[in-house]
């Protein structure tokens, strides 16, 4: 199953048969919540902090999970192992599932969960993850977490898209949000850091509380860098010496550009490198690791 | 087909065997527009108003929608055709579809259509529709037009499934939604209009532009009715001396109480009732309708 291996209706499947109903209203009100890990080498990262916010994404969504943390961890892994692949993304999802009464009463709903694992993705392509990409400030609104909390991770991600859209209109490989209340919120599935004399800072509200957001601050507090989450202005962008962005699907990911002016010299920053090349370097050392098989073995 | 025909893949199926892909970014991302009609009596109410909503639902998500007009006709008909009922709820939507490239360009997507006419539906149930229902003024912020164009009808509705959560608690039949600049919206599914010595207003603004809004617009016209599309303040839901709600799935639907207190004498109220009747009647004569088996027979 190299392409990937799903876990849905009890069973383990090929993605291209993993297939649910069109009147699931997790699809149909955008009633499901997710969360991505990876594995890389065969070692999930911050598995268990993965999971504790699905947890909290389920129950912000007032969502019933039928599976227990130590149900997601063997059934993952056995996603992973039988994709035979060493580095995997990694997905669970529950959606409200079908609701048969006319009324529409969500409380009526039977959550259906799903995990999958696919090969490992880099979401600008690896090359752009790796040595930075161009982002584009969206004149999009990012949707207020006083209507939908972005803590909770989810599907509602329609602005996500349309910022995108206007990303690629303007010769940039993807976006930035700006919140109803002025301040930078994220792009569609990272964080954003701005680095300025030798001090790093990220958006404190109306954003997804990242896992590898978390990583990169443990990071910066091993290497004696400032780190600070705060009120970030979209103004700080084009000030800043450096700009990177975080996400499981391609870690900590220099940003070089912002709409047409280049961020410092145009190349990833040095702090940016330094803070990037830890991740990966002790990411294959298993850091924050559980090894897949070690999970199986236990079962 | 009792229970409904849904028309994907090109084919026509029953309910149950309407699956999609869980990768298609019409679900992953909420990048899915919709729209819904209904027939009565056989007869699909306003259904080129609903067709030319949906064509640009489809624009202002950027989502290219493979049939045209005629096509969208014909492949409605046969759905509810092949339900044999007289009474529709009928649907058609557009997702993303799957995404194969790692990078999630929605340029990528090929944009899947489906379509299905199921029994008439009633939101809050066929007696709550025609009698009244309790409506809860929500805590829950109503998605901003800002971030996700509410004009634009689509599936990222989380913030109504919560606000609907609230209004269960609060032993309320549905909610209504205020929007960031303090103003009333709509409610999940629904427009509000309220009434105040003889006048009917509703929001102009962050709300779906109803079509069976439109036609009570019409209504009161006919009636010599005060209509008017204005900012209407939640404080006017209280004092109003009634309060109706409009959608395809139920009509003009009285409400009788909001949160703990009654509306009027906490029935439907007089002007309510002229307009709905005068609603269902019209329906039944064919007002603003095309015969199902008219566009049948031009196929």
């Amino acid at each position: 199953m190299k392409d990937g291996c799903v876990f849905i209706g009890g069973e383990y499947v090929a993605p291209g048969d993993a297939r649910m109903s069109i009147f699931d209203a997790g699809f149909v009100w955008g009633d499901t919540v997710y969360d991505v890990t990876s594995t890389w080498g065969g070692w999930f990262f911050m598995l268990d902090e993965h999971l504790e916010r699905f947890e909290r994404s389920c129950a912000g969504f007032r969502l019933e999970n039928p599976h227990d943390r130590g149900d997601m961890r063997r059934i993952l892994a056995e996603c992973v192992a039988r994709t035979g692949l060493e580095n995997c993304y990694v997905k669970i999802q529950l959606t409200r599932g079908v609701i048969e009464s006319q009324t529409r009463d969500p409380r009526l709903g039977a959550p259906a969960f799903v995990a999958y694992a696919t090969p490992y993705a880099w979401i600008w392509g690896e090359e752009k993850c790796r040595n930075g990409a161009a982002l584009y400030l969206s004149g999009v609104e990012r949707v207020s977490s006083k209507a939908i909390d972005a803590r909770y991770k989810n599907y509602n991600r329609a602005d996500f898209v349309q910022a995108r859209f206007e990303a690629y209109d303007s010769g940039c490989d993807d976006a930035l949000l700006v919140g109803a209340d002025g301040a930078l919120t994220e792009g569609p599935g990272y964080n954003i850091f701005v680095v300025k004399d030798g001090a790093v800072a990220t958006p404190d509200a109306n954003v997804l509380e990242g896992i590898t957001r978390r990583a990169v601050a443990e990071l910066c507090g091993e290497e004696g860098i400032p780190f600070a989450y705060r009120r970030v202005e979209p103004e700080e962008l084009g000030a800043a010496d450096e700009l990177f962005a975080s996400t499981t699907a391609g870690g900590v990911m220099p940003v070089v550009r912002l709409g047409e002016k280049p961020i410092g010299n145009g190349h990833a920053g040095l702090l940016t490198s330094r803070i990037q090349s830890r991740y990966w370097s002790k990411r294959a050392d298993g850091w924050h690791g559980t090894r897949v098989d070690e999970i199986r073995d236990a079962a």
